[in-house]
């Protein structure tokens, strides 16, 4: 296995670059945290290994299912690129999933900026679950490929097909593919959203923590659904909503 | 206002044990912390503010509300009982709810050695949001007063009743009261959780992040669901699952 203990690598710098949005967009790739990825059966791009951990038979087991570059780091220069207090000590490089030309599901989840890194991955495997396959991030949201979002995706983000727009041509995207939109936000003509009634094409729209849907496109939705609330609770985080919903969408579809 | 500005005096002393399960279990006290928890009803025993934070008239306002002891702490002594990095200076002190002796509702909540604070604060809130008002904890779960616990429930601490039993007390005393057994599990008979049958009294049971629900429990149960996992999610994390199935337990009870 290859080892480096330079800072002045330029592998190494590659990779603590990875560390920041704008470098992660241009290469297309990402950081995920914790050997309970290499259960997963997607090839990396490369496999960080801290040189201070014990590669014991079933970590080189599991290393061996893969073709990818393995790099052992030193631990100063692993403790630069982990995101984790109490590293396992494997960080593995992946090919982000982004705007793909592809054709979308029918049922799909859209998401209108988001901000909080957990309740992205949250809302990512909670959809995976549910059975949904396609995410629209309106851009403005916080990136899906945020060290934090891919820890709470729970792997779930190398899975999902997460697809970037512009907020502004979100509408006209859905409208032209025939999506009815539905808006869980508290509006006058919301209604249970145990109520809401699907089409052949279904857009499941979810807002920000604090503000809510943007008004512009809660205006173009055909539909607005809330979660009651039954007891002395304000409001519900916008993950568990989505949990609730994107499972009541799985049921009537299931009927 | 009263202002305390040594470490040596009685009250903070007492107040700084109040971070201890112990002492909270003694005293029948705990913390919530942040201005959010004056917006409701609820007479604290006692109200502590960071000497260095602008009063202003808002915030007057809504600690006038109560006729409880109000007390300014010195930044130093403030930043030793406060949880939170950026914290907004205000830190309450309540009397605990705990073990009640009130008859229970008939749809109650079990928490089996629920162990992470913030899924026991998640669950707690969607518990109350869902509409139940009573929540068995069985002993050696994590302490429902613990701060990112109490953070995480968002206020829903302050008016669901939270009661406390022994593991080995807890199947006799829910057969006593006729309540049907339903476990949150995955075991060879489980039935996906749109399919459950509710009777006149359902106690709907949640088990540990790791090993689930206890083996005797689960045993004594009449019913075990499951939420089935559609994509390639491998399972949900126990608060989303509390939410899932709290709300359809909701809304067949509303049929």
């Amino acid at each position: 296995m290859e080892i480096i203990r330079s800072k002045d690598n330029e592998t190494f710098k590659f990779l603590k670059k990875l560390k920041t949005k704008k470098y992660r967009d241009s290469e297309n790739l990402f950081l995920a945290e914790g050997v309970k990825f290499l259960d997963f059966n997607i090839e990396p791009q490369m496999i960080l290994i801290n040189e201070e951990i014990d590669i014991d038979v079933k970590l080189e087991e599991r290393l061996a299912k893969f073709n990818c570059r393995k790099i052992l780091l030193d631990y100063k220069l692993f403790s630069q690129i982990t995101s984790q207090e109490n590293s396992q000590g494997v960080i593995i490089v992946y090919k982000s999933r982004l705007n793909l030309e592809c054709e979308l599901d029918d049922n799909i989840v859209v998401l209108n900026k988001i901000s909080d890194p957990g309740n992205m991955g949250t809302i990512i495997r909670v959809a995976d679950a549910a059975g949904f396959k396609d995410i629209i991030v309106t851009k403005g949201s916080v990136d899906c490929y945020n060290e934090k979002t891919v820890r709470s995706s729970m792997g779930s983000i190398l899975s999902m097909n997460i697809h970037y727009i512009d907020e502004k041509d979100l509408l006209t995207y859905l409208k032209k593919k025939n999506y009815k939109l539905i808006a869980t936000a508290l509006e006058k003509d919301s209604i249970p959203y145990t109520s809401m009634k699907l089409e052949n094409k279904n857009a499941i729209i979810f807002g920000n923590e604090g503000n809510g849907i943007e008004k512009e496109i809660i205006e173009a939705c055909e539909e607005k659904i809330i979660i009651p609330i039954y007891g002395s609770a304000e409001s519900l985080n916008v993950a568990m909503a989505s949990g609730i919903v994107l499972y009541e969408v799985r049921n009537k579809l299931n009927k």
